[in-house]
């Protein structure tokens, strides 16, 4: 049986007749609006290269650890869907092993995303199944080999303003130079720039550790051993980022874990670090330090900080072994913020001008500790919901734990931290669709009036991330 | 003031008149179906004798700790209604008990199916109360003396299907073989087997616990203090319960802390348990690494693993020593399997048709641990709202939790977890009712078409438990 | 652009025009009831004074650390606001500050009280903003200077039957003395009464322990390095507490960690926490000890105790040092309570008489561990959302997380917990207006008889806090 895919113009407003009007309208407001994705994880060479995307496998599967997790959950073998294997596999027989489980994803915030782009993008109108399979791969093969599929005429078809990419601080940004060099040109919609996100350098669990150091110390002559070095290397490597336009650094920790260390007690960790003898003490002591010495220096230099911890990355140490990292089985943990980032709020948390964003994947930090302390510090902001809670229900949980604290200025704006670049629109529209619901029920609820909310979604949308990310000097006034 | 007692034909469904339609709507799929029953309480005695209910005090009070809690916390002594002693009350005094206080119940979930029970099974229609306490207890008695009120008739207009309840590994299973018999000769509507239980052979704290070791080793003519012994005892007791239906092993632990070691290290554990030398710290090790060779074991012999761990049992030591264990103070603690769960899905993960479902009562792990270990580990299901939280609103703030993450197709379906056998029905009326009402709204939201809606929820009511525990052969096509 | 301010008479309720109705219709049972206030941190001498409120600025913000926080985070100076200074600020220009930056409010639990206040009882109706400040200030400057808006004034036009404010046990409770003489000489409305809260005898990590715990001692003239002594003089305290009408005793403490210490142990920790000596963790037992033996107290004087853990308080020393204590920088902490409190529970949680009400702010506690163990102990109750969970998502929250496992009848009932006077009405409207909107939906749902929706919200909001708060004989009924 076929069934007919579509898109209800409504789709995640409330169902009350009067609430779902409203929530239409305040949802208009913004609906057009250029998108600004201060963080993501879009390879910026997408854009320089440009080539048509590969085929409908590769752009929607084989890349989308959310997508192929609930295949391999529902016993699909990651290597005949592409994933991790040197070998290929045929992409259209890849392709029915995605539209046959497609039940899988029926609830999901992938199945919402991938059925908004279907739809909308691709213009398909039946659902994934055994039976459509093939119809749908042509349909969207037969697409992406046009030039208005290449990446950037997506990228100005989504109306991108701002795209923040994730790199290496050894990065040469060659290619952030190029797509800035285009943007200049005026052959390339939005602006590009990178992140700096050290993590392989401020955590010694990381593999090639060492390696890793002394590269970063050769960088600018130094000796990865001394902590001199070490942090001038740091700060070149950031002075260089910021140069090619990167606003914010990017710190993915395994617990928000700081600690205010002196320079000697500092250098001490970073040697046995180096040397391979730090206990495991030793390494959480330098990285919680080492958290508030690249604070110490967005406080210098005014990179937006943000906050990515307690995920257990790579869970399952056989499938890691078989597929490599980002394969599905990274598991989020319980956090705590209140004690762990008082260290390095103690120290720079009044500091003008600083932004700590937290982020974090369990929902409980929100009314208890994230917005208490966003609604105190001037530096803290709300994070958005992170990969498994960026999803509606989630996305109005947060907004409901968050907002009776903090209000609706304390927030990060939406933030889509995705590699999946055809997934930003929807994302983006999703988190749009789920403010305009929340504030039509505050609307309802007489707490909020109508004109205050036709004005905080505008705000939610443009203002608050651009203030969060300093990105007002960059944004022309168009995109405002 | 007489009260009416009555059952709304939409109870649990939400308000908005479009949305209440279609919630309806989507009910009506699966209101009539079988009862699948794969985790429970129910003494196969019953079943088995078949006798009438004793009395509406033994039936509803006495041995539901659900509802004589709520009495005690209201300053009942618990005596009075004849828990846990020796010298019998008489059973319509303490019935008076209940519905002179039949307001504490207004709002919780034992009130929600106490209520139906009433209305549905016994024509009630005036609500418990001081003045109505007698008529209601005659009404009730009287039924009670039918025969279309015993065990088996009931169990028959329940529709049950299959039913397992829970049972000592030295349980000599004669009742089941009799049960299976009564199945088999076509006079007993569903089939009914064990689970098997080890707990008091993997927790050297349990009370009695070198005994029951020692019982253990002796059922193969064993030694306590030998690993190989121990564990084939606790294999070839597995055996006999597989060969009596069981389908499934459940363990309930203190936390969900599991450790891999090898024979050698495990035996000497084993030896201090069985000698009561073992530190707090080794009894941990001890039943962490017997959860790990029990989910081995289940890779060999296909039982499914439950786990129900983290509830601080017999809080109230006073209590215990009056009334005994289930008098109403067992209280929940938090919960973290991201950790915990690890080495065992390190272990066992990833083998082919090995089933490993994660319960508690701690509901912060739904988002955060269990949805996204269940969204990759094709091992890992998601274990219904267990106790406190298996009630309407919970059950919608687990589907919510869950399903962005994992989606409809990870969950364990309903699992009743009673020994109270009149409830059954309207546990899974209420858990299909909230489904309707979750599905319902992600239909008005735009996230999913009604025919899959309509679909879903009969996946959700029987194939989803079917597949998860492993019950396809058992039923046949009608029930399916 | 004047934005006009008004009060939607069916704020808070349900959107759904027939759940609305009938939110409408429970309220009205509650709506107008005097209220009983029974924990706040009101001063005594606000009322025995009786002065005038000195302007808006004082009334509203400089001593409000709800609102300041939100101005401080978004980078208001708190000295501008006049926050901590001994330099006076001039009013007038705080309250511009404050108007100017309202739109950090919108959303917020204050914004909503706010707003309330300036509508209900100033007339105001338009918006603050740097435009209508001035107006703003002036209408209620006028208003501040008349009869009416005089504390006692106020208080009797609130209804306030009952208010306790929390109290130092060496206080001479003059004020509350004079209060209880007005009052029963017909010149107070309500009555006020104080309560015992002895922190800073029982944490050592208080500044000053030394000196409390000697200044202790000698109001009995005895030692403060003996416990007798000790223990002589915090029950001397409470009995004059008592005397003066008290109802229950408080305690800020930094974990709810108990443990049953005979008097050897527990006077050597003494000692030790006199001199100085005590080890962190010995500071913990002294703590956990005393609230035991406080609790064992409250089992012979009756006092009801009440628990407000886990918050870390100043947070950030740089602000502390400049501003003091009670500056917007107390951040909640996860809470366990159901190994922490246990020692206490198993020395008097079954003693006849003895009420233990648990608040916090970490939300995950409701569901999992507070409604469980209020569902049995019959001393237990559930403290209303306290602090930042005391807000109108939040409240809904937090019943849905209590209602199914401990029913109405085992909640402490509304809390205001505040200092702001003004804000006490619009505090318990909201909570009427939360349960009512609660109610409405279990009636919509067929969970309650709309009867018995239109009797439990009476119970919610006089008949509970009366029994747990043990006020049923001071309350004349007319006030019940």
């Amino acid at each position: 049986m076929t069934v007919t895919l579509d898109l209800n113009p409504d789709r995640l407003f409330p169902a009350d007749p009067e609430m779902r009007a409203l929530a239409r309208e305040i949802y208009a407001e913004v609906k057009d609006l250029p998108i600004l994705s201060p963080h993501g994880h879009v390879d910026p060479r997408l854009l320089l290269d440009n080539e048509p995307f590969a085929d409908p496998t590769t752009l929607f599967l084989t890349f989308d650890h959310y997508v192929f997790r609930m295949l391999h959950a529902n016993g699909v073998d990651l290597a005949t869907v592409g994933v991790g294997t040197a070998d290929p596999v045929d992409p259209r027989e890849a392709w029915r092993i995605l539209c046959t489980n497609w039940h899988v994803l029926e609830g999901t915030a992938s199945g919402y995303w991938l059925t908004d782009e279907f739809v909308s993008l691709f213009g398909i109108d039946e659902e994934p199944s055994a039976q459509s399979a093939d119809r749908l791969y042509d349909q969207i093969a037969e697409k992406l080999a046009t030039e208005e599929f290449r990446p950037r005429a997506l990228f100005a078809r989504f109306k991108i303003a701002f795209l923040a990419t994730t790199d290496d601080p050894l990065d040469d940004l060659e290619a952030h130079a190029e797509l800035a060099r285009l943007h200049e040109a005026g052959e390339l919609y939005g602006r590009v720039v990178p992140t700096w996100r050290p993590d392989r350098f401020l955590d010694p669990n990381k593999p090639g550790f060492t390696e890793a150091a002394t590269a970063l110390a050769d960088s600018v002559g130094g000796d990865p051993r001394s902590l001199a070095d070490y942090l001038r290397a740091l700060k070149a490597s950031r002075e260089r980022f910021i140069k090619a336009g990167a606003i914010s650094a990017d710190h993915g920790v395994p617990t928000p874990y700081t600690i205010d260390l002196d320079d000697d007690a500092l250098e001490a960790l970073l040697v046995k670090a180096v040397d391979g003898t730090a206990s495991e003490a030793e390494k959480r002591d330098f990285t919680g330090a080492m958290l508030v010495r690249c604070a110490q220096m967005s406080v210098e230099d005014g990179l937006v900080m943000t906050l990515h911890p307690s995920v257990f990355r790579n869970h399952s140490t056989a499938t890691f072994e078989r597929f490599g990292p980002d394969t599905g089985h990274d598991i989020p943990e319980q956090i705590e913020y209140t004690r762990n980032i008082r260290p390095l709020l103690e120290k720079v948390g009044l500091e003008e001008g600083f932004h700590l964003v937290l982020f974090g994947i369990d929902e409980t930090m929100y009314s208890r500790e994230v917005a208490p302390l966003a609604g105190f510090y001037p530096s803290v902001f709300i994070g958005a919901p992170w990969w498994f809670i960026d999803a509606p229900d989630a996305i109005i949980r947060f907004r409901s734990a968050i907002t009776e604290t903090a209000g609706f200025t304390r927030g990060s704006g939406f933030i889509d931290d995705t590699r999946a670049f055809l997934s930003i629109p929807t994302r983006h529209d999703m988190a749009r669709r789920c403010d305009a619901a929340f504030l039509a029920r505050y609307v309802m609820e007489g707490r909020l009036p109508k004109s205050s909310a036709l004005r905080i979604i505008r705000e939610l949308t443009v203002d608050q991330p651009a203030r969060v990310f300093k990105l007002e000097s960059m944004l022309s006034k168009g995109e405002k």
